[in-house]
């Protein structure tokens, strides 16, 4: 799975904008972007050089796979095992090599300097981040590099994605698909909120693994029921052991990763039947969601898809229950920035940006309802990579 | 779920000892260590002065989880709705004006600079760090403040539990149990390895969620079968769709966390029967694992406790496939260290330290074996939390 020729070329006419002879990275979602693999630890690194080299340097335990998913420019360092006296220095050793070898040792080199929140690599249990003891040996071990922060040019090459990558998004949806199934089908009176939320991840990392390729997928479900969908608007919110009841909304919102590549989606139903009152106010938030994905295409302001959805739900005078925006960036991560699709941000959609539509309502006394897309700006329209079915049920 | 007095006590000697006046920390795992908060989001921050005052930042749709786990010390600010105009200035506002209710805002206040691997929060899918950009806003926020990179003394707080904390990990270790009996019940020829480590994990999650009180359990199962345990040794290996063969070695490695505190078990066990080999060499990690534990106490060299392992497995001819080290500190994430059960580490055991106990065999044309419990040094030997059966099956 080597990276899209269209990232390369993207990648260094802006690397030559801004001076840059190399890209340094740790963090998983940047390997992930500039090499095309999705770590297994968080001792990867992912070169980028202006040449147009994409380079990965993994311990040496991980290579077999990388190799085996396409990647063939890899450098090797032992880690992990008794042979090794010197882990680190075997990591820099292999850096420094791999930097001499590319001619760029004396460069301007850019490392991931002020990431706040970060994508977790396959060892999710343990991500790992570039901190001050990583720059300090970077800068150690590269003397007479320029380390500089190049955060904002790894996020301006981030925000389009291409055609290539938008494909691999797609799969990351169709592979939540496989959980929104499992929703569907397992959801009834009865069933905890955790079991729910189990066997939506069961779904994701079975049938995503070995789907279209892909070697690993994960699922991150997490599931409010009756009461608790008023505050399922918050970025987490405990998945519990209540039992869903008779009547209840239950929404699902998810979160999957397959091989590094993101998607996010929200889809809700109700424990038994829906009555009057929960279809009409879930129609009305499907039409605002609608609405919006329609309103998607080049040359937008990301406010006007906010709108969209925002005019809607006043429509009906529900506007104060939509608490949230109606979209973020989403790809190399489960939430990354642009696009927001929000009130006052004039900011243009271009094509490739990749971009939630969730517009939502969440009403004491009643409940939560949300329905979550990822929908890609095309050429001249939409492009909605989640397909599967938004019936309430 | 306030933090341990005896923990309280600990602390405050150390910082006075070293001049800090209150520690401020936004990794999830420390925010667990200085409140005993597991976050729901990275966005979470964990204060505690040298008054002995543990008190929890958190957004305000966090704060009723949190209450009702019984953290009473909390500040709360607006976070992901749209009527926040400026979360991250609310976020800034509300540590402000704790560290003022606390009359620090002048002192000396520690960060945490250093951390490279981190321990995610409940959002598993997107751990916040604390980069530059932490810093700087630390900085600008508290400009009477002295802030300082208080990684060694939070490290050094972190490495002996108390008889409190200890329950907390025997509660993590126990739910990692009903993980580890699940992959006993399940393993079968013609299961995949996916679906194998999705039933473990979700039998962590729905058995681990409301027990003793825990709000939620999370398990992070790894399997390797066949020839794949030969490299089974790794920080990370992908789970995949391989189908178990009648006669395989299959071998867990699971984390688990429940509430904040993690476990790291390691069970083996054969699709079908075990041959006589397979049984032969397991017996010996089993006795070589034993040693270990047994050999755990105050004042003895970590070095030690990995000879005790390392002899047996010699003895028997096997040491050059036993090539990593016999145990790791566990507790505050899935490995932290010290302790380190190492050749060549004479550092001194001391009470209240958590290891894990794992030596193992690789070998090349047969598989790998290991076994790994998580111990606590007790006052007079070794306190094994992992009790779960080591039975090959």
């Amino acid at each position: 799975m080597a990276i899209d020729p269209e990232r390369i070329n993207r990648t260094r006419n802006l690397m030559r904008e801004k001076g840059i002879d190399a890209f340094l990275c740790r963090l998983p979602e940047n390997v992930t972007f500039f090499t095309g693999w999705w770590p297994l630890t968080g001792t990867s690194w992912g070169m980028f050089t202006v040449d147009g080299k994409s380079h990965l340097v993994v311990p040496a335990c991980e290579a077999p796979e990388a190799n085996a998913a396409g990647i063939t420019e890899i450098s090797t360092y032992e880690w992990a095992h008794l042979a090794v006296t010197d882990p680190e220095g075997e990591m820099i050793g292999a850096i420094q090599s791999a930097l001499h070898g590319f001619g760029i040792e004396k460069g301007t080199i850019g490392i991931e300097g002020t990431f706040d929140s970060i994508a977790p690599p396959l060892n999710i249990a343990e991500p790992a981040l570039p901190s001050s003891i990583t720059t300090q040996m970077l800068k150690d071990a590269l003397p007479k590099a320029k380390i500089i922060n190049a955060v904002d040019e790894i996020n301006s090459l981030r925000v389009r994605k291409t055609p290539e990558e938008i494909g691999k998004f797609r799969i990351a949806n169709e592979i939540a698909g496989f959980g929104l199934e499992a929703f569907r089908q397992e959801v009834r009176p009865g069933i905890s909120e955790i079991e729910l939320a189990a066997r939506v991840n069961q779904a994701v990392a079975i049938r995503g693994g070995g789907y279209k390729g892909i070697a690993s997928a994960r699922g991150f479900a997490q599931i409010s029921s009756g009461a608790g969908t008023e505050r399922a608007w918050r970025p987490c919110v405990i998945t519990g052991n209540r039992m869903l009841e008779k009547g209840d909304i239950v929404l699902l919102e998810l979160a999957v990763v397959s091989d590094g590549y993101w998607a996010d989606n929200t889809r809700c139903t109700v424990a038994g039947r829906p009555d009057s009152k929960q279809k009409k106010i879930y129609e009305m938030v499907l039409r605002a969601q609608k609405a919006a994905v329609e309103a998607i295409k080049p040359g937008v302001a990301m406010a006007e898809i906010d709108k969209a959805a925002r005019d809607i739900i006043d429509g009906f005078g529900y506007g104060k229950y939509f608490i949230h925006i109606t979209g973020h960036g989403v790809g190399w991560r489960y939430h990354e920035f642009p696009p927001l699709l929000a009130p006052g941000n004039n900011t243009i959609l271009e094509e490739g940006m990749l971009t939630s539509v969730e517009p939502g309502v969440y009403i004491h006394g009643f409940g939560g309802l949300r329905v979550e897309d990822n929908v890609a700006v095309g050429g001249d329209g939409p492009d909605n990579l989640t397909t599967f079915n938004r019936d309430l049920g």
